[in-house]
């Protein structure tokens, strides 16, 4: 028996040791995907206590704490305190099974240096220790970055974002600080669904580019001035909130007389949405590609079920879920649209819906053209799907379909400081998967080689991938 | 190499052994969803032979019977004697990688003391013994029910059902004798696909509730009086086969005038027909809320696709199968509509197909309210589903997409008296999956704790759950 | 740790290596479906080199090679060379976890009597090995056939095929070579996507039949003597590439009213053009069943995703994906039309989606009528899951749906002379597979039993259900 969470964690033999002692441990962390607060970056913001980096904006843990019979009012009905800290430990033993568990131990573990279970009994002791640590300077939000050897996190912006936050930390970045880059995440701009709010944002992101917008070009033109700007600080990847693909093509003319009937509020059918978002996210993907940047596509997240409890709390609070549409007729058109301009970016494609990887990872395939190694990229297994059996079925599935060795790997997609381990948790996964092939004789005990694609999974790949400036 | 299913039968380690054998074995059974006979339960009924008890219902060995090339007469040509037996036993070691297979070698060991595998060779040296035993008092329906610790069974009736067998033996009882409650199945109210049917129903049903049904109003008064019948009766849940959710919301008047239509022999459209669905079980749904019960949603079942056969045999008889149906979509409305009026009741969903475990897992986590742990619940893995992979797949998902501590657990969905030991199976199967976590260091070798669990998952969750009066 | 692919490759346990070496290894190879050139069999050439052997016409080592970011005049700009031979050997390390890691190996090992693994720093060597042998008469495609122990291949054929090549190898044919049977495969008979092709199409088909094609009877006429021209050449199974089922059930005349529109030019809606589809595969359906040849059906691969690359090189050359349709109830409907007439002949289902293996697996338990064992199969895992998990997935799921012991086993799909290892790499998971039940004691350790189930599973259940004659 392995004792509980030790150096060897998810190491089940030699091999799998081998991999990550040697190799992997020691690289560094690029989060190209996350939801950081990038003021908090910039300022090094501390928390007050335990509770706050836990349960402030968490909604992971709040479904577990709805779940294990916690009422609202301990979840989101106050600011975040000792009860609240007290009805999460509570739940924490309950969470076997769910990777929760294991991140909140490996966050105690990693960054307070403590090593025992939570759980109602140990949640006085903990909370103390942690608290006494929390509001040290070696808690401030860019420090745990370092803490963590992270190198550079893409933060998740949208194009009408001044990114003030990213300019005044870029330019006053000290040698041996992360880079914090912008991604590009225009869907606001194509959320027609509710013309009133579609109108205003039009507006602001007309005053972030400098450009009035009175037509469909307009839009572009704004989304280009700002897709530039990004370009600018750094960014070099666009991002896609998308319940399925979009693949209703249509022509210029149409599009500008569209784009007038929305202006003037009359709403769109079903068909001229689908043409209007398929357009829109036609023009991103050229701007990608004659940038050099890279398109990431999450599809088949379903927002929002709750009704009563989106009134009450607002989107992002835990009430998502994974969607069953059909992707892959209108994924494979819509990349082939972009293909046949020669258009296409680098692509990662991502489904919240693990049913999909299979369709994912062969048209994935159909669309590699040699000019650089796994241009098309299958996503680390992502939100629902951030455990240990999700991100295994994704890395096989990806080596079975294409390449894994030319895998970009990890992000945390995560809005919490203290979610740097889960890097380390994929690369454990991924040393167990790698250590059992050698072990069970189906590649050779080749560390050199198949050591070196572990790094390149846990770092090499993406920095090469994503080229962010200053990253090396 | 392990001896063929010994007492450590699926318990690969010695963490799991000591979860089996120190927490799970002793406790006692709630079956809550089953389709056992009522009769044969108040009657404490015998089997004329081991052929009867076997092969007299169970469509699962008929399939398997005519995938191995058993002639019909063979399997329901004739009463089931020595000849269906022989060939059920040829077919077994040809079963190998099935449950049944299991299954059958668990009844033997548990009911008969028969420790030998089953097959041409064995068979008749195994008729005898069983035929033997079977006569005996030890092997009435109420006895076997004892002897496999069952502290309750949940019948499938219908709301026009007499409960006649219900309340004999409901009056009748002993002390130690299980509990007998209806489960709450209104199905046929929905069937308006077969309007002839569905007429004739609706008499069935008003008079068992003493209501003249004229409309849409008097039909969930009809229902409403018996589901207070079903509730003084301990019954705790309803439960609903549908292929897939129903979603398609309308109001009263509307409904009042489809009622109408429909009582006039006119076939409804596919969204009329939507909609009548949608609205009776909204109706149950919050009849379910106001009496604290349990709403069981079982998705994705196709009937009697052999339209020969179904000629020939009728339902039930091994010609159903798995759907591919979009859910995620309606599954959430249904349910976001009870949860707007604040009448969403504790909910089981279930699906036929384990590709929708994920969307089950994930829309499920969207309506926990803190009320109660577990409000929302994944049901077991289910009929073609209730093998070691089907159960531990979905106890895998519900770990990682909610609580597998708050887990109700095993339901046998039987019709035989002899599948008891299905529960065992289960909870071996459990105590694998846990075991195995604390074999490897995922979780601490905190017996006391997770061994709680396992007797939680096994039996007092969904004790606490169905709240089922007389059980303790 | 266990020596990198030695005689124990894929084989963990004693059990699971005595059924392999005791029982399977040594079973001839029945490859029912495959794409080999009839003429090569027929001629027994060769191969100038091991690039041409490989890289001559491999997609799936294109895509590979693709994804690694070869550039496509290295993979298809020129004949094959040392050049595509070393962007390959190069490719090869970056493939761990990928089927084609293992079976360019298992080739190197069984056909070349090489061990080392290819890399860039082997090529040369491994280059000049490989060469000096590929020229001489061992590697004539016949005599690999002969070597890998294959007692029959199914070709792939067009109904319109003259088969001359079968003739004269049938003809010629000496004994202890293998038996070379066609397949009858008319997609060209249901491609009225494009009616130009298909107007052409039914000219060669006619002139084949001896059939002026005018009407629907016409077309069915030629089929049918086409169908028992194949019979005659021993072919005893039809094979179709659907993307999703079809289930438009129509009558004669308004079929014939279809037919002379369609012949008139005039594209059929979407609703005729599954009654058309369905109408054929229903004919050859009957065909089927009245001359007892087994009828495939392989569902869920969408075709030709990359426009630009499919003008550039034509179809088969790499850019296919998995599709998700749904397919239960078509499916479903389908087969219970050929069930009603009683004529539901021998059927294989495959999906290339696997999340389909739940409905192939119970539709088909539908349909199993006890006339032979396994008359309905569930085809084994293709193209895109033809790796260790797709197998292991595939077999668990028929063991628990169906019955694996009566399974029809691996077939290669290849295009490629030097596939037949995957046949060992298939027998070997499926002796995991049975072995690890029995170290488990899920099944009691008689080999006798169930090592001749194996040996069912790789070649006698096949040579029984497709009855080809002169194989035994």
């Amino acid at each position: 028996m392995q004792a509980f969470m030790n150096a060897d964690f998810l190491l089940p033999d030699e091999s799998s040791r081998r991999l990550y002692h040697d190799y992997a441990a020691a690289m560094p962390i690029l989060d190209y995907h996350c939801h950081l607060p990038p003021a908090d970056i910039a300022n090094d913001s501390r928390f007050k206590n335990i509770a706050h980096a836990w349960l402030g904006g968490d909604h992971y843990k709040w479904r577990a704490m709805r779940s294990n019979g916690v009422p609202e009012d301990d979840i989101t009905g106050h600011e975040p305190d000792y009860n609240s800290f007290l009805a999460w430990a509570r739940t924490v033993p309950r969470l076997i099974g769910n990777p929760l568990y294991h991140w909140t131990h490996l966050e105690l573990q990693r960054y307070f240096g403590i090593y025992e279970p939570l759980s109602e009994k140990t949640a006085p002791k903990i909370w103390e220790a942690c608290n006494a640590q929390i509001v040290t300077p070696e808690f401030g939000a860019r420090t745990l970055l370092k803490r963590m050897n992270v190198r550079a996190v893409g933060t998740t912006d949208d194009p009408a974002d001044t990114l003030e936050h990213h300019i005044a930390y870029t330019t006053a970045r000290q040698p041996g600080d992360p880079v914090m880059t912008p991604s590009y995440r225009p869907d606001k701009a194509l959320a027609i669904d509710d013309l009133l709010a579609w109108k205003t944002y039009l507006v602001k992101l007309g005053s972030a580019a400098n450009v009035s917008i009175g037509s469909y070009r307009d839009l572009v033109t704004a989304l280009d001035t700002r897709h530039s700007a990004f370009h600018d600080l750094g960014c070099r990847a666009s991002d896609h909130g998308l319940i399925a693909p979009f693949a209703t093509f249509t022509n210029g003319p149409a599009l500008e007389t569209l784009f007038t009937k929305l202006l003037n509020g009359t709403p769109p059918t079903p068909d001229e949405s689908d043409a209007f978002k398929t357009a829109v996210l036609l023009d991103v993907g050229r701007m990608n590609a004659r940038r050099g940047w890279v398109m990431q596509l999450h599809l088949a997240a379903i927002r929002n079920l709750n009704t009563p409890m989106f009134k009450r709390l607002g989107p992002d609070t835990g009430y998502d879920a994974v969607s069953d549409e059909k992707i892959a007729r209108k994924l494979g058109a819509f990349m082939d649209a972009l293909q046949s301009d020669g258009l296409l970016p680098k692509t990662i494609l991502y489904s919240l819906n693990p049913g999909d990887l299979e369709v994912l990872g062969t048209v994935m395939g159909c669309f590699q053209d040699g000019s650089i190694p796994g241009k098309i990229q299958c996503g680390s297994a992502w939100w629902f799907n951030d455990h240990i059996e999700g991100m295994r079925r994704q890395m096989v599935s990806l080596g079975n379909l294409g390449l894994l060795s030319r895998f970009v790997g990890m992000l945390t997609d995560s809005r919490s400081f203290l979610s740097f381990p889960r890097h380390e948790y994929f690369r454990r996964i991924l040393c167990a998967l790698v250590g059992g092939w050698i072990e069970a004789g189906e590649i050779p005990a080749d560390f050199e080689t198949f050591g070196g694609m572990v790094q390149d999974i846990s770092f090499r790949n993406a920095k090469n991938y994503f080229a962010i400036p200053g990253v090396e």
